[in-house]
This record gives structure tokens, sequence and C-alpha cells, in this order.
């Protein structure tokens, strides 16, 4: 077994820390921004040190890639260095520092793959600046329009075309991911369980399917000291009862289905006036799609009048869910055994740049911990020794990918 | 009894409708804008033209006052002539037309009555332009401090000051109102009841006391996607079971209570974040002050952790209940069953310049039907023989107070 050096690790995360770093620990590197820039060239520079050679596409995708023994389809590692505003010191740039500490441990060890090693960096893999959010993978696998992509403007008008232009990363369409051995994404889980479980290792099995749905109760504004209960149409009161519904019907479903309201707007919403409209989203999350449709199924059902208000609701957007090549996920599962390291199968309830990329290249995901499972907040944590566990499965996954024949990209169904 | 002149009131209300017309029939007329002087003027040139003597105090209130027989206190009538933006053509202008057509009614009948009569019309009611409403009144009663008032701000940062001054009508303190026999506002309902009841005239006993509450619950934010259920402190479920809870029990209060949930905020608002912060207000009005000791200890023991949140709650303001003088009360309800008119006792839920004006004058109001209850909108409407009635009601309400010599200002207790 392979083990990555751990100080070597620590430096190198110490190092891309101070790229947009904030008061707080934390850090602000917007896609294509000056922080943006300077983690790119750092990221250059040194695996150009490591005799790597670096492109990038049409979307400034950066690909840097160490030759194999053979012609082979490369196995392509990464994330993305992009953050959000105030955001931590981990998400997303840990995938593409233990993917350099994974080529590094390779070249340490005087090994030479049958295939070539590929460390990616998404663009604009947050979509903080220029919605929407994974746009480069978006473009590679066919689900966003590059036309539209170029043309999104971030807050100051700046169009991402213009942003990509000036960065100096512009490249050419030729150098796109199109094709790959396998393709592995460490990332830090975003959420509570592995800590709550104090397991080292996320064996990403693929990732959640979510609805979002916004529903919308329309009632009467009125004066709120003048008119009697008996006489309102408060579409507060028949949001409420809504949502209690809702939660009533919800927590018959399985445990682990998520549901979230994260946003509510009334209207006029003073506190002296009784809101003739209420809007809240009902967002919900699950790895089985029958799970979903019953989600679904719950607000197709919701009563069309209550409380003398009227309802209605509308579709946001879906994902479906996604699930990972089972054989790239072995090898991670049988990497983190061999380690020795505490590990627990899981579905991503976030989204990564990997479910577009699973679309036609065999992936898989590797979560390490997240204290309290915070993200996109400058207090993000993972141990150092919990990201080189992480590395340490990552180099090892990749020796048994390259060890595999063509891989499936992933079975038909998981359930 | 007196009756009035129908068709001179609707010409005077169509008249005063012009002054910050909007294109669906409503009005702006903003405390001492252009369209607030444009309709002072029509007033001050119309009273003149009546023999009336106009003056106005330090807070640009106006006073128009036609001498009686001796030199006893007046008896006052009025309301105001400012708007919020966009709102109706009855809504605070109507007891000024009603006081001038009371008037006219008088002069027409060839009466002179023991007291002089005064029409007045309080600066900045709506507060719409400076904060806070029921300025000019609250000044006159020592509610609010003057020197606070003129520095109040409107959204272009011209002060109360500056407006007043530059309005023409910044007048002596010496021709503040600081006594009179007794003062009657004639406004519409703002609320549903008369035209539910089918009642053309409300008797007003008085204001309802009111409280209102900010009520917080504080969680955790996280990913909507990452974080299982059960490891959440979601401060959405926990402020939805929290007004489930306040609904369960106001609802065995009696039967007139108010209670309005008209603002909530969540925070951060996103449907993908579990909001760490959800605030919103609870506002509740009856006449019966014991009742709204029970809505504030309703509020004391709500459990103080919920769904892993806390919870925690501030008063933003209460009102205690005014009661009006009993016999000014008296006297109108006798003029609308002289007249043959419906008539319903009831407490304005809404507040009024007469509120404070009761603290210290013996006073009443006249409530005249809201189509639907609307008020502060538009489409805002009570019909030209529903104003007319409660002219007639007025007019007559003030010969009988005319009659009585020294009223109390208002009992100790109603209840």
């Amino acid at each position: 077994m392979l083990k990555t050096n751990r100080e070597r690790l620590k430096n190198s995360i110490e190092l891309f820390s101070q790229f947009g770093a904030t008061e707080n620990n934390g850090v602000t590197r917007l896609s294509l921004s000056h922080e943006d820039i300077l983690a790119r060239n750092k990221l250059k520079e040194t695996c150009e040190q490591l005799g790597m050679i670096v492109t990038t596409d049409d979307m400034g995708t950066m690909y840097a890639t160490l030759p194999g023994k053979s012609n082979n389809l490369p196995i392509v590692m990464g994330s993305h260095l992009d953050s959000v505003i105030k955001g931590g010191r981990f998400d997303g740039v840990l995938g593409v520092l233990t993917a350099l500490e994974a080529v590094q441990t390779i070249i340490d060890a005087g090994l030479e793959l049958n295939h070539p090693l590929t460390i990616v960096n998404f663009t604009n893999e947050e979509g903080a600046r220029f919605e929407p959010s994974l746009m480069a993978s978006g473009v590679l696998s066919g689900k966003f329009e590059k036309e539209k992509m170029l043309a999104s403007t971030d807050v100051e008008g700046v169009t991402f075309e213009q942003a990509l232009k000036e960065s100096g990363y512009e490249g050419d369409i030729a150098n796109r991911l199109t094709d790959a051995h396998a393709y592995l994404e460490l990332h830090i889980e975003q959420g509570p369980v592995l800590e709550h479980y104090e397991t080292e290792i996320g064996i990403v099995e693929g990732v959640l399917g979510m609805v979002c749905y916004d529903i919308t109760l329309t009632g009467e504004s009125n004066h709120a000291g003048t008119t009697p209960i008996s006489m309102r149409k408060d579409s507060m009161f028949a949001a409420m009862q809504i949502i209690s519904i809702l939660q009533n019907k919800l927590k018959q479903l399985p445990d682990d289905l998520v549901y979230t309201i994260g946003r509510i707007n009334a209207y006029p919403n003073i506190h002296t006036v009784i809101p003739n409209k209420v809007t809240f989203s009902l967002e919900s999350r699950h790895q089985d799609p029958s799970v979903i449709a019953q989600v679904e199924q719950i607000i197709f059902d919701l009563p069309k009048e209550i409380e003398n208000c009227q309802l209605s609701y509308s579709k946001l957007w879906s994902r479906d869910t996604v699930h990972f090549a089972p054989e790239v996920v072995g090898a991670v599962a049988a990497s983190a055994d061999d380690l020795g390291y505490s590990s627990r199968h899981m579905y991503s309830g976030a989204g990564h740049d990997a479910q577009f990329i699973a679309g036609y290249i065999p992936s898989t995901m590797i979560f390490v911990p997240s204290a309290n499972g915070y993200s996109h907040r400058e207090d993000e944590y993972t141990s150092f020794e919990e990201c080189s566990k992480g590395a340490d499965v990552l180099v090892n996954a990749v020796l048994k990918v390259a060890e595999s024949s063509v891989l499936p990209v992933n079975s038909v169904s998981m359930k």
C-alpha cells in the first residue's frame, strides 16, 4: 500500500489557502478572479515541475497530465479551485491537492502506470461568481449550452467570456475531457454523517436525486387590527397548515429522506397587514426515485383550498439520482479496507462535477469528514490527518483502477 | 334632524380625490407633498369662503373655526388629508370633508351654536412619508417629542422640519389644539364588519389595545442535501411548531381577539440551506387588557428550546385600549337612531388621531362601511350614500353635544 506524504499535503493545503485568504481563516476565491488565477498559476507551475503537461480547454478547465507507460486513456483525478464568498480552505481545492499529492507519491515510489494520470481543475464549480454551478462540467457533459454560459454575468456585469479571456486560461476545445479510464474526485463531505459515526472515509455510491418546488398560498391582505379572524383570507395561517400537513406526511417516508423549507417569503411582510401571499420552497433529496415520486405525490395531493386561500405549486427543478461506477466505487472501498481506515457507503447530498462526468466516464468520489458538517463557511474544517487518509485512499484506488481493464460507466439500475 | 347635502358632499369628495389622483382611481397624497399642499390650499380657501378663521400650529396642523354664539370651547371635527402611497379616496379626507359638510349644513340651516365649530386637519397621520404615524396628534398629546418629529426624514432625506417650512403651513405653537368641548372624527371602518352585518354606522367606543412581539428561533445553517433530518437544528421547522402552539392557544381566547403573523424572515433564505434563524411578528389586539395579558402569557410560556433550536422574543410595542367619552359616543348613537340608520357599537382595530386626542378632550369616532374591508389601497370604497349618512350622524351628534354641559373625557374603566 502506498502512503502519501502528510507533511507535504499539509504544506500544500496551507499554501493554497493563502490565495484569497479571509480574515477568519477562510477563503474567497471566486472563479477566474485574481485570487483564482494565482492559485491556477501555482498549480500549473507545480505540475510542470513534476514533468506534467498542462493544457486548458475552451471553458478554462485545467488538465495536468503525467504520461503513462502506454497511450491508454488517462485516469483523471481532481475537483475545483474556486470557492464561494467567505468559503472554507477545503471545499474543492482538497480534491485538486490530494490528486497532486497522489501523483507526487506515485512519482516518489518510482511507479509508472499503464495509464497517464491527469489532474483536473474544473472552472466555476461553485457558480458563486457566474451562475450556474458546475458550469464547466455541465458544458463537457452536454448538460449546459456553452453560449449561454459565456454570457453569464457576475454582479459587476462582467461576462464569463470576458473573465475567461482576461484570465489567460482560455484554451482549446480539443483539450476537453472527452474520455478517460476513470474519474475520481475527493471532496469534503459537507455534512455531519462521517463525523457523527466517527468514520474516516465516505465511499460515495452516487449523488442523491432531488426535487425542488415552490408552494404558494394566496389570500387577501387586510388590516391586522380591523379584520376579524373569521373574515380573513390569511395566507400565512394557510401556509402554516400546509407545512404541517407536509411535515406529517414526509415523516412517514424513509428516515434517510431529507427535506428542507429553506426559503419563505410573505407579502407585503408588514406586521400590521394580513399577508395576501406566502411562498415557500420545499426541496427534498433521496437516492431512490420512487421515494422522490412519493414526495411529489404528497405535494400534488395538497388541498387546493385551505383557510379561504388558494394553493398553487410549481416545480423549480429536479435531478435524477446519479449512480457511480461500481468498479471504481469498489476500488475506493477496497483501498480503504486495505489501509485499515474506517469507511461508510453513502450518497452525496450535494452536487459535484463528478455527477456530470459520471454520465460518460466511470467515476466515483471519496469523502472525508467535515467538522460539524460545515461547508461554504470560513470555519469549514477537516484535519490534516483526515485529509491525508483521504489522499492515501485516492492513490491506492488509482493503482487498483489502473490494473483494471475497460470499466463500465455505471450499472443500469442500483435499486 | 338636520340632513347634509349629499350632492355637495359627493362633489367635495370628487374634488379632493383629484389632489394626488392615481391611475387606478386611488390617491397618493403624502404629508406636506405638493399634492397635500394643493388639498390644504383648497380646504383653506373653502373654509374662508364660509367665514371660518383658518390657523395652523407649529406642526402644520390646520384649524378652521366658525365662531359660535359665545366664547365656549369649540367642538372639533376632522381627521387628516394625507394618504399612504397608492391609498384610497376616503381614508382621512372623508373625516375632513364630512366636517366641512356639517359646518355648511349648520350654516345653511341658519343655526348658531353655543360653541365655535372647528375643522381640524392633522398633519402626517399616516406616517407614510415621515415616521411615525399619528405624528401631529402625538405631539399635541405629549406622546411624541417634537424635536424628534422634526428630525424625521423621508426616503429622499428631507426632514419633516424642512418639508414643513417649505410648505407654508408652519404656524404658531399658540394655535395648538389644547382644549375643546368635544372631538368627533368620522372615518372609514377599514375593516369588513359593518359591510358584513349590513350596518350603516359604526358607533366607536374606543381603540383596541395591542401588543406586538418578534419571536425568533435560532438553529444552525447546514447544507439541505447533506444533513440528515435527525442531525439538524432547523429553525424553520422550529418556527412552524411554535406557530402551531400559538395558534392552538390563541384560538381558545375570545372570538373577537385578532392576531396576525404579518412578517416572517428566514436566514439565509436560500432553498438549499437549512435556515439558521427565523423571525416572525405576532401582533394581537383586543379591547380587554386582561385578554391581551393572556396573549402575552402565551408568548412567555413558549418552550425556550424546540427542535434543537433556541427561542427568544422581544416586545416591539404595545398600546393600551383607549375608551372614548361615553357622552360623546352616546350622542353619536342617539343621532344614528334618530335618523333611522342601522348602527353597531364597536372598537376601532386601527389607530387614529382620536386615540391621542381622547386623552384630554372628550372624543369619539363615527365609522362608515369599507367595501370588502379594504383600506390603504386604490380600490378603497365607501358609497356616497354611506358617506352622506355618516355626515348626517356627525352633524346631528354635534348639535347634541353642543347642548351638553361640560363633558368628562372618558370614564375610568369600561370593563
